[in-house]
């Protein structure tokens, strides 16, 4: 079953075919599938099996837009290793599109049935992402952020969503109370150290790898943790002196990603990303044993320890 | 009651400074209205005043979505008489404040408990304006579009909208299924009408009374019935000649004016705004009397008659 199958249904040939280009790659599936894991820890996942599928669709839809507009902001040319819609059809029809992809991920929430505070859950959710996105946007260039900001980002853009993958599933599927809320807090410290690790690829990552640029963040003066951190060490001096550089070459880059491993600040950020790792992990511990929690305990660090 | 007033309470100093800032200038509130007028053919028009209140704001919420995006795709300067979010905090803040502002819209639909129907109309609703809205991007330049495909854009993305807003109101207010579906017609044919009217201010505005850049459609590629039926003239070849040049001048476009009118294209055009009109009159005549049938009798030819 094709988790996202309603999204290339729109009734006309050109936005299909474009939909059909961006489906073609299917990404890691990361929430669908926490959406399907929370699921295990109620009494209905088998039988609101083709429910909950569709409820894992429509965050992966949510997820899509949401994919599709941060390429416009980062004008991204790659995406999943094909080329992104921002660049292969142009910004305003990617604004239009991902407007698309929103308005179909709550068609699915409301077509199916979901239980409305369930509905009301992924919707603050979406709004907590797009505060974070916000918020990132606002802040770029600005040399005397902090961890605690860049924390404030994480959480809206990329914790928030794990975390409500993790927990509607779980509410759906009629777990208790106590069960979906812990789920929510394993998502939620899962996609702290998720984007606290994908941030630290532009700091070792090859293009090519990944499917997407790296090393742009410095670039679009997006500062991450190595770059926070760097700027309060012995080197940070040094880094702001690059940073206000009018224009970066490759070789500033270079020099930023060495300055950030030798004064410490990658391996802190590492440290901090191990953190929240931990506290996911402890979460989990508090599960009911099962087979969603034996995922969760193989799937958590796997997931954070990603090819550097 | 402020209509919209949930928007601006994100709880992110800077975005709430930008929603404040998009909400000084209210504009016309047409698709508030519309709900409320609507909601006047339901029994529960009083009991549910609250209720039919926020779901008159949410639809509002929604427009002022479509606007903010709207004006990343056509680089307008101005919106309400006022600068553009797009111009005056970046074409990737506008990205993420529309997404905002559409999560708020749907979070003040599931918020009052609406009936899961009327929520899907409006869901549908919204994806026939991003299906319009691509629809008229895609086809920008294009100097062989027919009015039939012109007619297929506006009734996504402006005639579906102020259906469903006229409709929704009655639905939500308990009216009759036959009568609901009446003031959708109506809705339809007024957008129809009034998009065709907009249009035309381009071809007889005065930028300083509508607080929109105007005469940008044509050199922004977006050809609307002036151009479209008077390609079709006698004066076909010479529009096309002035289309094809590499850039227009203030000449160009007063030119382009000019043949609009003299081979009747304009006319024409007024005829099938004035054709959708009394189409939605004649639905009108349709209604059961009272308030919201008197109303409409009013607003939709003074509606239509906006100062040229």
């Amino acid at each position: 079953m094709d988790l996202v199958q309603g999204a290339s249904q729109s009734g006309d040939r050109y936005l299909d075919q474009s939909l059909d280009y961006l489906l073609l790659n299917k990404g890691k599936m990361l929430r669908p599938a926490l959406v399907l894991i929370g699921s295990r820890f109620g009494p209905h996942a088998d039988a609101h099996k083709d429910k909950l599928l569709h409820l894992a669709g429509s965050i992966e839809t949510l997820h899509l837009a949401t994919l599709v507009h941060d390429d416009i902001v980062d004008e991204a040319k790659l995406r999943r290793g094909q080329e992104s819609i921002q660049s292969k059809y142009g910004k305003p029809y990617a604004v239009y599109m991902g407007d698309y992809l929103f308005t179909q991920c709550f068609l699915m929430l409301v077509d199916y049935s979901f239980a409305p505070e369930n509905i009301k859950r992924v919707a603050e959710a979406i709004k907590r992402v797009c505060v974070g996105e916000m918020l990132q946007y606002q802040r770029r260039y600005v040399m005397d952020g902090s961890t605690k900001n860049y924390l404030k980002v994480i959480s809206g853009k990329t914790a928030s969503l794990l975390a409500i993958s993790l927990g509607v599933g779980a509410y759906e599927s009629g777990a208790p109370e106590e069960v979906a809320k812990t789920l929510g807090r394993i998502g939620y410290n899962v996609g702290m150290a998720f984007q606290i690790v994908d941030d630290l690829l532009d700091y070792k990552g090859d293009e090519k790898d990944f499917g997407k640029d790296t090393k742009t963040d410095i670039l679009k003066g997006y500062y991450t943790l190595p770059i926070i951190r760097g700027l309060k060490s012995d080197a940070g001096g040094d880094i702001r002196a690059i940073l206000e550089k009018v224009k970066l070459g490759q070789g500033d880059v270079e020099t930023l990603i060495y300055l950030a491993k030798t004064s410490g600040a990658i391996a802190s950020t590492e440290a901090l990303a191990q953190k929240y790792t931990q506290r996911a992990l402890n979460f989990v511990a508090q599960l009911p044993e099962g087979e969603g929690k034996e995922i969760l305990q193989e799937v958590i660090p796997a997931l954070l320890h990603r090819k550097k």
